[in-house]
């Protein structure tokens, strides 16, 4: 049985070009006792990904050049070698990559019910994505009824869910999203209070007339600028949860920090970075929780699918380019 | 009698030049009743005074143009009118300004003992720097046994001191500072393990082999390039305590932000600024803890001294030209 699989081959600077992955084909070796063979359904597409493309220290090792790339996924167990927890037929999540085909001994891999809720929704909103919005919200940011919350990237995979958890906790919300059409969908389909379109107006003035009280939360996703902007109007204790830096991933130069960082000062505010792996033995409370949600119809699955392990690298850009909404997840199956 | 004062007549642009501020004498008015009149002993010069200069939202109301010059002092009541809880012969302290006597109502205003401890050191280590000193060490960083905490401006008025509480707790302490003298003096004098002299080395170089594992606890004073080089060297959980900027107070252009600050979301760190005022229904208890310490010899006063309200702007100068060590006080007589 052939493999298609993705391997990470240059470092790139700025945005992946086509020559930092290829695509081969291999013939998938045989099992050994204790191993199960996956046939992978969807592929997850994250922004943290150009992170782990670097050389640096960082919250988990950079993938190395000659792997597969790494990626989460969700697959269906087809084939299996001796003792394993998973049984042929059994739908799993884990750390898949990019290929058509993984073999796993089971270590990290979570069997998930395609009847409770969606395949790919595994790999959104009841996923990295959805485990982040949820602790980030909760935990790190300690939201409370009547707070005013900010948030940028807000028809993103992670900063939709984030809006959506703090509407359900009476929160006043405000989402920043680049375009007419991404700022229509949270307010009218996601039920934000207000939306925040940064490709057209100026972001300081904007948040100053919609955020008239200043802002309890800031949930950052992009960095940069937004940033920037978001530090002159924090209240007194606010909480910036520092979730990503997507306007600053592919910088060629150095990351522009946050000139207004003294604000903190000021308000007595924090920045606080997370992340998501610390909160993994909790991950199944917020599952059931996110769940529960959904089928109250208090959230809505925002995904953003595209089909074809061939054209990963086209797909993978549009976490940049502003060209997709909401989760983007890959179908390996044309 | 005769009152020297100086009047705030000019908002400055970067360092307070020759216009900024007008020594003028009044002749003083007679005490209404309930007021108390007090012949100022010693003044406080400090870096915050600066911000307190320009008219921008802040934690306290700017000086408005005309005023007499905001401070800090400590002095002697000479003269009552009436009922007051202070009497004639007591010392207090309180926000007297730059001047040389000040009529009071009372109001914020603290009665402080001479025999404790000596009448500057109500303005230093048991005043405003003190206060920060021991609220953000101890309740904003939450500083704990076997922490590495780094702490810039750390022969300055709260730097010296949160250095010498983060000894008491059994932290490894490393101070930066400006020259040999100021490095030789907080190991020697104040008994840190370790000084960094930004002056005479790559800083970035002395902190990753001064602090070989990394940084629990970072006490900015200063902001600038030595917040982006401690960032670098955040441990997991690293908390940086932001309590000023002074390297940005008199930048004429904008502020420099941390481009490092992405080591927040890396190792799930924070950066959450302070504001002394917050803990003042607690200075009481924390003057107690302080003097204790002073007592046993855990804490050494660390002033330094000038004479002559006529020599106020030169003096305020040294806050921000690296030419003095610990509290900078300002004596009223000659």
């Amino acid at each position: 049985m052939i493999n298609k699989k993705l391997l990470f081959k240059k470092r790139p600077v700025g945005l992946p070009d086509e020559d930092t992955w290829e695509l081969i084909d291999e013939k998938l070796p045989d099992l050994v006792d204790g191993q199960i063979l996956i046939e992978q359904e969807y592929i997850s597409l994250d922004p943290a990904m150009r992170g782990w493309m670097n050389e640096a220290r960082s919250y988990i090792k950079p993938v190395e050049i000659g792997d597969v790339m790494r990626a989460g996924s969700v697959g269906k167990v087809i084939k299996k070698s001796g003792e394993s927890k998973f049984n042929v037929g059994d739908y799993v999540s884990g750390w898949g990559g990019v290929q058509t085909h993984s073999i796993s001994n089971g270590e990290n891999l979570h069997k998930i019910d395609p009847e409770k809720s969606s395949l790919s929704s595994y790999l959104g909103v009841l996923g990295m994505p959805g485990m982040t919005a949820y602790f980030g919200i909760l935990e790190e940011a300690k939201v409370k009824e009547g707070d005013t919350v900010l948030i940028s990237g807000a028809a993103g995979a992670v900063g939709s869910i984030v809006g959506q958890i703090a509407k359900i906790k009476g929160c006043n919300v405000v989402g920043i999203a680049g375009g007419e059409k991404k700022c229509t969908f949270i307010k009218d389909d996601l039920g934000f209070d207000d939306a925040i379109d940064y490709k057209n107006g100026n972001v300081i003035k904007e948040i100053k007339s919609k955020c008239p009280k200043g802002i309890d939360v800031y949930f950052d996703n992009v960095g940069g600028e937004i940033l920037d902007a978001a530090l002159i109007f924090l209240r007194r204790n606010a909480r910036i949860v520092l979730c990503g830096a997507i306007s600053q991933y592919n910088n060629k130069d150095s990351i522009k920090g946050p000139k207004n960082y003294l604000s903190l000062l000021v308000n007595r505010a924090s920045i606080k970075g997370m992340v998501v792996f610390d909160y993994a033995p909790k991950y199944e409370k917020a599952i059931d929780q996110i769940s529960g949600w959904i089928q109250e119809g208090k959230i809505l699955i925002n995904e953003d699918i595209y089909e074809g392990i061939d054209n990963f690298r086209s797909v993978f850009l549009k976490l940049f380019n502003g060209k997709k909404m909401g989760k983007l997840i890959l179908k390996v199956k044309t």
